[in-house]
């Protein structure tokens, strides 16, 4: 019949307040991943992103083109029209858009009326992801986009995975920031039950947060194990660097190789996986994945066997913080949150996060004063 | 990357603000058809009509009756009880009632209580539609319901349709004031390309709008050649009258004839369309939908061929306006519509039911004062 | 056309103010059934009980355990987690917590945090029931739970039934202390047309409320006739009385005989029937029935009969309050409820509620006033 005292509970809400949860407003000015670029075609693609409505299509020279979906006249979805040539021609009354979204005609009308059109976004394209900047257009800057040139080069063998994930993005962040729910969440597809209490550095700078977890010696998990030929060996060593690089990227690469094996004639395997979390509503997010690997480069049955062993993996996080958002969408106010040490980088993410929603919206932070006395990390006994 | 400029988009929202919308309350003071007189009967029909939950039957005489779905007792829904003779019974505890509303017996109780009923409503059987006045009973008159003699005449061989749909009826009812959109969302059906440039005539009086559209020479899409028999004929004419009659109800007379016969000498055909426009919810609207015409009358075929082909586009509005709505709930007081000429109609419609929402619920307008300044169509350039 | 008159239906509003309806909030400090016996498993078991989430589960030696449903580092469901002995491991990042509620271990941690843990509640089971105090603590008082000792009697045979009723529990305790719907609700199975206007005494103290009906001599539905033998029989007596023991408690006996056989020389048959009503939310409830009989002990086929006859019937309670819920949250503030003398049980049992509501949760009562003029009953003309 323990609760936690009184004062716990107010430390931990006033903790709480001062990080970013699925009431925070977007962040809107930063590169995220719109779309897989083979999503985006000559076939209209609807899509809905940091709360916003958009039409995605190809022009007839390959650009992506991203735009409000929302006619001008009456509010009808641009993306149940019709593309024609480099244009949407809206399916309600024909008006005509061009891809700077001007609309440049009106059927009814012998003349098109001045001054009318939709929104555009910034979008960029490297490799299979779609970028899109959803803010500010005049600080939008493609230099800024997170440099993952591994997307794009041929010694890395790439597959990629999309989840429709029911939570807000926050919690997917924090999940990704936290590499001990593997022992628990993932017991059974990517994590050991030495997992959770193997040691980590971290690595914190303005808008980067990275934790490097060692696990060594340990026997690695089926789907680590096999490709890497390290199966039955107790002396694996698995390395795991993730970082947290914007709001929308993630990414993690791990490192493993047999630890009683000496380091100048031992091989070692890398694999990077980047996750892109894009929010889609406050309680949706678009969970774009790319992984790849530097080995085996031309073996199918890798590919297909990782392939299949990552996506049980992901599908446990989306089912559980799918579970976890809406629980604390019932908890609301209540579902004040008790931190211990191995949340630091995850809180201070969060922290961020809410900074940089404050920022860009303008809003007052409510909590400074007591951000001083806000103690976010339970003190061990 | 174009958007409007705030100065459009203010005037567009200031025009707006002078126009029903989904927001706006509904019009009671009016005759909206129920239901089909062959859905009224002897089961009991629940429905929801103007907001307002009612449920209708027949009398053993033949008379249909609507009463509010909702037992005085302890508010049991009316509809899931029982017909017994000319009253109903409540299918929770037996209360009993007429005809006329009036609890006539309580089973538990020796004596019926006095003064316990539920509102009856005044309707009235026209052929093929049973209409009703769900506003002040004291100013109910049967004379006002519009004249649709056709619906009754022998001269016209009808079908019907209905359609549950998931829009305002003030969109449906804007959508059926412009014909416009016949050229991009019925382009598969009734549309033809020339259909939105067509000239154009306009009739307006108070509460009574028309629009008649002649487009010839023209060749008729197939659900109009085939049965008047002009397939292959590029001099066609096809002149169309549409009518607001009231909130509830618009007529549309179409004429069809090969403009390269004299005018003595060649055949004319004649379709008539009543479109019943009865809200159901804010969001949902009861369509129904009676169609005629004055030749083929012994031909099954063609009743066969031109319900089949009518159904299908009026599906493609029932689509188009599920969207819609769907998009304006969605985009909130974001959804400003900027018209053009063509939208003067139905601009001007929508002004006059939202007079009339403001007239029989009291309303002040708002947006007297910004009357003379708002210019709700665009120019052209 | 006839409505209530102004003053009749303000009358109705004064007397519905003062009775418990589904916005009323939940009476914590009373015992309710949490579950039958044969839920609580070693299997977590996930329930929502007047609107708190709970985990259940049984420890090693066989005691239930019932704690809030969230872990107090994240806010996870524990019932997505394990049980590991006597304690739950969150499935999240694998805090545990003994049966007490206290969090004895965090993986990532070398010593665990203090002063964390969730809430237990007080779980007592009685035969097939796991009974639950979710109030204040200090004053949860086994002795308090009602005494059916004929649940776990020898004497009697018995069987379970479950419904989830979407319905607020209100108008289901309303329902149990009404008999005469059985004439209307229940026409086809326990009910008979003499049912509603067959004598009734009625017994009322502090929170016990009871009512008994005889009806006789009356024609068994044959749900009664054909276990009793008394098929055929114009004779026969049906003794029912239903009281009201707690807000989550209501016991019916059933007492049937034929009447033209003496005192002394006929056999009489007994069925009781305990409703449990707990509340999960505002809108649904757990509906647990357990039925039993003192006859016809080894007989399988009346069993099989029995069970599936009571079920059909209590599944009308549940079709009808169901639709009832639906209609009284649709019709809100109108939905007034006009009393007739046979409620006035109903009416007494709903003022309680609410009483103990406003009592336990500290609220003053804002109809005091009015309450000496309130008029629950209608009189009779």
């Amino acid at each position: 019949m323990t609760s936690p005292s009184a004062s716990l509970v107010q430390s931990a809400k006033t903790a709480g307040a001062r990080m970013a949860d699925r009431g925070t407003p977007f962040v809107f000015n930063e590169w995220y991943a719109a779309a897989f670029s083979d999503e985006v075609s000559r076939v209209l693609l609807k899509r809905t992103l940091l709360g916003k409505r958009v039409v995605l299509f190809r022009t007839q020279d390959g650009r992506p083109v991203a735009m409000d979906d929302r006619c001008a006249h009456r509010s009808y979805p641009l993306s149940a029209g019709a593309i024609d040539g480099d244009t949407i021609v809206c399916g309600y009354h024909g008006f005509r858009y061009d891809d700077r979204g001007n609309c440049i005609q009106v059927p009814s009308a012998a003349k098109c009326p001045k001054g009318i059109g939709v929104r555009t976004y910034p979008v960029v394209e490297r490799g299979p992801v779609v970028w899109m900047w959803m803010g500010r257009s005049d600080i939008a800057d493609a230099n800024s986009i997170v440099d993952l040139s591994w997307l794009t080069s041929d010694r890395w063998v790439r597959v990629k995975v999309y989840f429709h994930l029911k939570s807000s993005y926050v919690y997917l962040c924090e999940n990704l920031m936290d590499t001990t729910h593997l022992s628990y969440m993932h017991a059974s597809t990517i994590g050991t039950p030495d997992y959770a209490s193997a040691p980590a550095q971290t690595e914190k700078s303005s808008g980067r947060f990275a934790l490097i977890r060692t696990v060594s010696p340990t026997r690695l998990p089926p789907i680590w194990a096999k490709p890497a030929g390290l199966e039955g060996v107790s002396t694996a060593a698995r390395i795991v660097r993730g970082e947290f690089m914007s709001p929308g990227v993630f990414e993690f690469t791990t490192r493993l190789y047999d630890g009683a094996v000496s380091e100048c004639s031992r091989s070692e395997y890398r694999i990077k996986v980047a996750h892109m979390t894009t929010p889609e509503t406050a309680g949706t997010t678009h969970y774009f994945i790319l992984m790849a690997r530097d080995f085996a480069h031309d073996d199918r049955d890798v590919t297909a066997f990782m392939t299949k062993g990552f996506s049980a993996a992901f599908q446990e996080d989306v089912t559980g913080l799918t579970l976890l958002d809406e629980q604390i969408g019932h908890f609301g106010h209540d579902a004040y949150e008790i931190s211990v040490p191995s949340d630091e980088l995850g809180v201070l993410m969060r922290r961020y996060l809410r900074q940089r929603s404050l920022d860009e919206h303008g809003i007052a932070d409510s909590t400074a004063d007591a951000a001083t006395e806000a103690r976010p990390i339970s003190e061990s006994s």
